[in-house]
């Protein structure tokens, strides 16, 4: 097994692989900047280490880390998600000093980080696709062909691109002609690379998204799906497992084919397998992640599978614990990524001190976060804080639950994106199941919600008030 | 559907009830005691009224109660565990104005408090019971008599007792005299009565009990057993569901049992079945609890069923959502009781302020409390002031899951019974799922440890230190 870890990470998952490490008796390393030295990781890890007063550069930088997980003596690199967990520069410049890289090989990751390669993959496996460029295109020429051929809209894509970046759509030639160019400086820009190349659009899809785990001796099983459709301006904003859309034959045929994908690319460790919906219930490949997802507590939630333990055991070596047919799922799971930002202030970012806060709890609920009470959330970094997971045994019951739970969270001293969860989970369109990527997008009275939290504070103190004359 | 419930009680059970209560869209309604009015159930109502100065008599007056809950509008009561709700005239008053009692029949109530009524139920339903006394003694000449005829060790017991006093184990016959009038005079004390009667005691026995479920249409059903041979001083420490000393064999036959033993008395709403499993692997019914149990989350956990909402279902009326053979079980639980108490000096009781409270979070863990960062822990109430459950698939993944929970979950400005708890975990006789109740007392290194959260604080200074002073 691994005996000393590299957490190249911060926040709430930097937190969630420490417990990860404790669990399995693995001593967890954490590193952190000078912005993080309040941070929460620092405080949970076995071990930790300042790399440097440069807030951003430090969890980006491939020397610091390794020389870090030198120094201490770590036999492994979980790069958690985010900063460098699929730059394949990376991933092999810790083989290359005998550090395990707890991911798949950066052969693996460099192929499919390439979209256009990764479609190519996919289409040899006979995994579906969009209609697209055969390859990256040259130029606006070419891109205006390719897009006649397969019919408008298209979306046009950076080929390194991933997060919602370097993504544009275009109903028409004259967009395609008026985009071209930008989506190719956002790629230089965001990814270090001009490649583009364009694929059949699918307006408003469902974000559908398989789990996977392979292991070194040649098995890949799957965990199930999760609908990620609730995104904002590509965001997700809420994750469902099993997702409220399928049915179990779609279910299942999901699942085989994101194992077929991982198998074709031999995939090892944990990776999710994107799908697009579109509105005939067609799938199409979309992409496939290779690292630890943000979203993937709402798969452990209904499997009862640690996740990130199997990626641990997975790249000591050790066979899948899990045949498929061990894999089964029960209710539904939801999470909520609680932001530092404000919903009434077009989600502004809102970093500074957590004067209180209240973590939620009961039946049915987890948070992983890297809030407390008196923590400063820092202004460099991502203003995803917390995470708040749900689940049930039914559907309604998750909705009455999920909104519960968020009532019972208390973040103060920040805005939260808490108020906005609560207007989805009230929302009709979102409580009956049936919800595509341009849901949020498609209701602006989502972002105009009144007050709750207060509403409810004033009835309590209205009673008190009330109790206290009647003498009771 | 009740609209709106008097929560009769405080502390982590009001919390758990109020969650229940805002998922079924049932207003909360609170009451507090002087001592009380900063408890988080008081901030987590809709509503909350003030029962006055008396800090114990309060949440002890079903007058103020009942007062409260028709001021306050209220269709129905929930009595928590503790205080009132095993009180069959708290029941009865409540059903006398018409407010919902959420638990059995005032009548059932009585009839389960009153030990020998309650063995002779079982003895009639073919629940077996230990031998004993067929009635309640006279004197002690009645007494020596009886234990004569069955064999000692005897177990001397108030007939109303409960919770683990009134209760007192004699080896001879010199033991039952002396013990005779002591025991008379504690359940005069503790429970208003002199009744006592004996049975045979069944040494260092396992504690197994059936959590069932049932309904005003004369169905019931169990949702398996929970563990709780933890103990110290008659007092449960550690929960598990299910039990890991039973075969699946067992667990049908003693699910079958408890189900027998309530349709048998006509049981409505949630209640507890226990046994005693003595070492021949013989079950005996030790008593029913006619109540909502400290330890039901182990059982939530495993059967993903929410006992709270099923309690509040039942008592509207509405039939068992559930058949038998849809109640299905994943994984092991496991509940520590964490009091404020200080392990290493004989548990004493440790009230105050909790300067800071770090809620433990990521998979597999659940936490029921009534603190906060803050939050003082008044002096008049029972320790325990919150509860941490784990879940995990496999037993030893448990395991390592509550040793990493339990480090996670941080109380300061009080002492608590985490360290106590770790040492449980770590104990290899605990490890091997296969413990008595004579097992804290058999183990006094339980209560000698070191101080392992300091050592592992002290690592992370280290390493901060030589990062410093290696520049990392």
């Amino acid at each position: 097994m691994i005996r000393k870890l590299l957490i190249a990470n911060r926040g709430e998952i930097a937190v969630r692989l420490i417990r990860a490490c404790s669990e399995l008796g693995i001593i967890s390393v954490a590193v952190y900047t000078d912005a993080d030295r309040h941070a929460l990781h620092v405080k949970k890890a076995d071990e930790a280490y300042a790399i440097g007063p440069d807030s951003m550069g430090g969890y980006l930088s491939i020397h610091r880390l390794i020389s870090v997980a030198r120094a201490a003596g770590c036999d492994a690199v979980h790069p958690g998600y985010g900063f460098l967990s699929e730059n394949p520069d990376f991933a092999a410049a810790c083989a290359a000093r005998n550090l395990i890289w707890v991911g798949p090989d950066a052969s693996v990751i460099r192929r499919m980080g390439d979209k256009v390669a990764a479609r190519r993959a996919m289409i040899e496996a006979g995994v579906p696709v969009t209609p697209g460029s055969e390859g990256n295109l040259e130029g606006v020429t070419a891109a205006l062909e390719v897009a006649d051929c397969i019919g408008y809209p298209v979306m046009l894509k950076a080929t390194n691109g991933g997060g919602g970046r370097g993504i544009r759509l275009c109903e028409d030639a004259a967009a395609l002609e008026h985009n071209f160019e930008r989506v190719r400086s956002e790629a230089t820009r965001a990814f270090g690379s001009t490649e583009i190349f364009l694929e059949k659009a699918v307006v408003n899809p469902r974000h559908i998204e398989v789990q996977i785990l392979g292991d070194a001796h040649g098995h890949a099983i799957h965990l199930f799906e999760r609908d990620c459709s609730v995104q904002r301006r590509h965001q997700k904003l809420v994750e469902i497992a099993p997702s409220p859309q399928l049915d179990e034959a779609q279910r299942q045929y999901l699942g085989e084919l994101a194992v077929r994908a991982a198998l074709a690319v031999g995939y090892q460790n944990a990776g999710t397998v994107e799908f697009l919906m579109d509105a005939d219930d067609s799938f199409y490949f979309m992409e496939m992640n290779t690292r630890l997802q943000v979203e993937h507590p709402v798969t452990e939630m209904i499997t009862g599978v640690d996740i990130v333990q199997e990626q641990l055991r997975i790249a000591a070596g050790e066979p899948l614990r899990y045949e498929q047919s061990q894999i089964t799922r029960r209710g539904y799971a939801m999470e909520f990524r609680i932001n530092a930002e404000d919903p009434k202030n077009d989600f502004l970012p809102s970093f500074g001190r957590i004067t209180r806060y209240f973590a939620p709890g009961g039946p049915g609920v987890r948070t992983d976060g890297a809030i407390y009470t008196g923590y400063t959330i820092p202004p460099h970094y991502d203003s995803m804080c917390a995470k708040l997971i749900c689940w049930a045994l039914e559907w309604d019951d998750l909705l009455a639950r999920a909104n519960r739970a968020l009532r019972d969270m208390g973040v103060f001293g920040v805005k939260t994106t808490i108020p906005f969860h609560l207007a989805i989970v009230d929302h009709p369109t979102f409580r009956s199941g049936h919800f595509d990527t341009g849901f949020v997008a498609a209701h602006p009275e989502l972002t105009h919600f009144p007050g709750k939290r207060s509403d409810r504070q004033l009835a309590v103190a209205v009673a008190a008030a009330l109790a206290a004359h009647h003498g009771l």
